[in-house]
């Protein structure tokens, strides 16, 4: 029996917003984290059971306070932090933060790019920390696992490309599919606007409504198209189309891919499946958040809802020459919150599903 | 000033689901059309007022009895009967209407298809009445109107087809997009399934998820690629993916197309844009109900319920080289019973929008 | 045959709100009215079909262009003017239309009330324009048909009021139940809340939730007490509880009444129900938008919203000598703007109907 | 340090559906519990991972199959069986499963009255087991916690009954409130009606619609009655009206009560606001799963969905004279199976909140 693993001092930056507040709710019933700081303007002098009432019954709930955030003081109190701030300003506090000993787990954009001119041409101002992209890791546990263990600054991914690329990152690598022609059709909750006070966001503008938005060049492009390069050894340009649908939570995406080889008898397509099947088992087989559906069943966000999973299904389609697969996960938590946890998990040593089951 | 046109006795046969029910609102209120019989075997012998109370306000609502399904009294009644059956069922009908003199508008599958081959492959069993889809004219009046005008049997199409052939068909008429590798992306509100007492579709199933379905190989393909087919004057096959969202009404479909030109530079860009707003424009500027966007406007399918509207933008990518194209209706109404009366009105020489403005 | 009425210019002011925008669509397809104008300072400049695509189909809406509100150009060109701003706001505007010569609707809740120290008490500022208050009219017009029609200043009820005093007011007139202990408990949709970008109101917070607010002492409490004071001829004193619910539209008030008689026996209750029956029966048989539920039906929202329908069920309960009734409207119709357009239409000697079927 | 509690071995009868579903989540995470048989007959044969994907991560739900209810097997595997079955039908396994040495804890409201002839005026038959009623627990653990701590058999609380009761009790014991003319008034999700195929419950017969039933006697009235009578020491008779409203899961009750004492003046109304809040503390102060809200701050379901707890706010209203107190609760969890496996905690030694928290 391996001894109990040691507990870290955790703070999150930036922590009333919807990942925030999931993040609040992940790391005060983790085993082996003690959440020590938590910093919001608007909240700052209240505690987080006053903010947050569902977390109430939980002790640290009831005294840890809301504060303004004080890199100093964050530096000096946590080992690790969270953030989970707009991009562009998450930039402003990793650099002291790294400076003072901490390592950081940044839930924005910030980091997750290797080039600070796509980063320009994508959100469209100067990246802030041009100096720090080297050195960070994108924060996909299952595809950068020993990168994260050893990382100082952890780009966490956003929601959209974590459901794009775990589905399509083995096929690739393994050349079963094309690295041209690839698209991604995605449905989100609004959740993933976050708790902004838009008009666009009402529950009478979201409700009854179904649109898509960002066509044909959404930010989160450049982080997948950058890793859908890396693992298919040159550029890989992507369509991907982002819709709003009225549920709090949950992603579906659909990808159509063109596999490698033709699938126009049953024999080819029988032998591609199996290669499919295999690429998939290879990558995921011990992946304790990635689950292969089976049989006629296909992904439905409400069986990933409040989990840190991520569902895959696919089929190969003889009429049409294509593979669709599909995708279904918990924007906030695989999308965000609980894959920063994750990586957590990984860098501290803990067992990667700690938290999170 | 041209006389009133005269009215149109009209029977809605199966008028208990969700399509029946907004046939009868929209005949109700029609001003050239007298509703004079409604059938469903479940609520025979209840007035129109005592089954749907929000009708309640209408004379005709109060004093027209469902009744069973009757086609010889059907015939006598009725110049004009609209068929709101599953497909199987409703060919039963439509055999002994048409002999009985009535022109005849089914919004099931029944006569869409013009091989009864094609029937058997996709629905599973032998085509009823095989002798009659060489005189069906397929309902879609932006497309038929001519044909639809002289018909006996309309076979009014599905929703998804609708959303689908309407962005689609003018592009490749006018060949300004190849006809192979079209990808259709769907989402659907729930009526879309009919008011069946199934587990699937019981609110807590479908709530707070989204889930693809009848992947990939969906029976509506069949209605859409034929159309399609014709248009490209080739046989076209396509990808197309089904979604179940929780709105009750509305399609939103998202169409990948491959444009027959490069579009790599910004003037080859501007020149096919400029050719596939012509070819819209020359579709559409005369249809009523097909709404093409401008500016930076996307469809919304909240901009449409309610309405026999079809909204279409779209946005060419020359990162991708891809052209796509966004559309949103109302399932219930230009996806099927709205549809259907505007076919009505073509055959009985009304104005195209009597009883749906 | 009567002659077709004329018709009355009538202009909008606030018109980028829920209520504001269900006025446009009224009065766009109104019989009698020709929409002159619309005002919204944010706006401004851009058509009705502009802001709200899905009245493009109407060629006012096309053409019409939403202007700063000019208090002088409104009075010279529109006969009605109808005022959907805040209160306090609301009253500036019809200080000046009055005297311009126009007839003014008030959606707000600026002339509900006759005493300015009940509006000082309830809105917490000094009423705007007190001289007004013995002029203006309480736009129910199931119940103040008479002076609507000759009214200079209408003030159109609100949504929670109608839906309680409309199911009220015969009872208590006629002395079927006692004036004290009067509870209502209501549930409305969130368009109740306005088109504010509040984080309150964002998706997110409203889905998936239920809750009560304003509790003990909503504002709405002041306008129907004086109405039920009126009616009961004592002064009324109302419980009132209103929730949120995650619904767009849509107002259900459960109403617990206290019956002048005993019920003890099958017989008192025989009698007792025979009495409300005849009470309502006499107060709505002529009421086109009163819908007065039979047998078993009990209300369900759904089945009035898109009408300007108010539904009432009542249940006898001789295990407690209560009397419970219900009823369901829509909030933005019935219980805003179709209201508002039924009080035109008395004022202008149009149908009651006119525009609202 | 005390050694940790032993495992008890457990079992569910009729886990297919929504309270069954729930159960199986919290055993399956249950420190101290070890769920060794689910039964469902439309299920038998498939692993709980088949039936209900979310749990695939864990072991248990990957390798236990769902099995023919058989009351030989069941009594010799489990040593507390849960019945999660219609009433009428729980008796029939009850009756076996004691007699074969289990202890059972019962969801159905078969043995939640202790009157045979009470059940038969509310659930229309006779009673199946009459002989068990004077044994059965009102599973009520913060009021009956002495009682369930040693029971054989537990009924536990209906969802409606635990919203009013919890609330209620404390008020009546204490004579703070009368026990004549108390209403409730309760919105509940739709899981409350159960995963039933019914036309009633389908999405879009729910959605964007708000409906009283069951009025004016509710089957729930008669276990409510039985706890608030034996509370007040004399007979009480309640007003109760439920609606359905489109939220997946939550209970929001609001309550109207009458003081004991006047509340005319300040003083009157801060003294027994002392004694009301006196009172509520001194039953709950230690319960873990009851929330005293305080402040402004009014119950949300959204707040307590996805956890045991219950909440509770209360507002005097001098202008009335009354007491308003409302609750919000998880109708699956507090309202359900989170109650049935806090008792299971209680009559195990258990913790209150293993598993629950």
């Amino acid at each position: 029996m391996t001894p109990s693993p040691r507990s870290v001092r955790v703070a999150i930056v930036g922590a009333s917003g919807y990942s925030g507040e999931e993040l609040v709710r992940l790391l005060l019933r983790h085993p082996h984290a003690d959440l020590v700081a938590v910093t919001s303007r608007q909240s700052a002098g209240q505690t987080i059971a006053q903010v947050f009432p569902r977390f109430a019954m939980h002790p640290v709930a009831r005294s840890l306070k809301f504060s303004d955030p004080d890199t100093s003081a964050l530096a000096r109190d946590a080992e690790v932090v969270f953030l989970a701030l707009p991009h562009g300003v998450a930039a402003e506090y990793a650099i002291p933060l790294l400076r003072g000993g901490c390592r950081v787990i940044d839930l924005s954009a910030d980091f997750r790019l290797s080039s600070a001119a796509t980063y320009k041409e994508f959100y469209a101002h100067d990246h802030p920390a041009p100096e720090l992209l080297s050195e960070s890791v994108y924060g996909l546990p299952e595809v950068h696992g020993a990168a994260i263990r050893g990382a100082r600054l952890v780009a966490s991914p956003g929601c959209y490309p974590t459901s794009i690329l775990l589905p399509t990152l083995p096929l690739l690598r393994d050349g079963l599919i094309r690295s041209t022609g690839i698209i991604a059709d995605s449905m989100s909750g609004v959740s993933g606007a976050g708790r902004k006070a838009e008009v666009d966001y009402l529950f009478c503008e979201c409700n009854e409504s179904v649109r898509p938005y960002g066509v044909p060049k959404h930010r989160h492009l450049s982080e997948i198209e950058e890793q859908l390069s890396a693992a298919a050894g040159s550029a890989v340009v992507l369509q991907f189309t982002p819709h709003l649908i009225p549920v709090n939570r949950g992603i579906l995406t659909t990808l159509y891919l063109a596999p490698s080889r033709p699938i126009t008898t049953p024999e080819e397509v029988a032998a591609l499946g199996a290669d499919i099947s295999a690429s998939y088992t290879r990558a995921y087989a011990g992946a304790p958040f990635v689950r292969l559906l089976e049989g006629k069943a296909l992904p439905d966000t409400k069986n990933v809802v409040g989990t840190n999973l991520l569902e895959i299904a696919w089929r190969l389609d003889p009429r049409t020459g294509r593979l669709v697969v599909m995708s279904a996960e918990d924007n906030i938590l695989k999308g965000a919150s609980g894959q920063a946890v994750q990586s957590l998990n990984l860098m501290c040593g803990f067992p990667e599903t700690a938290g999170l089951t």
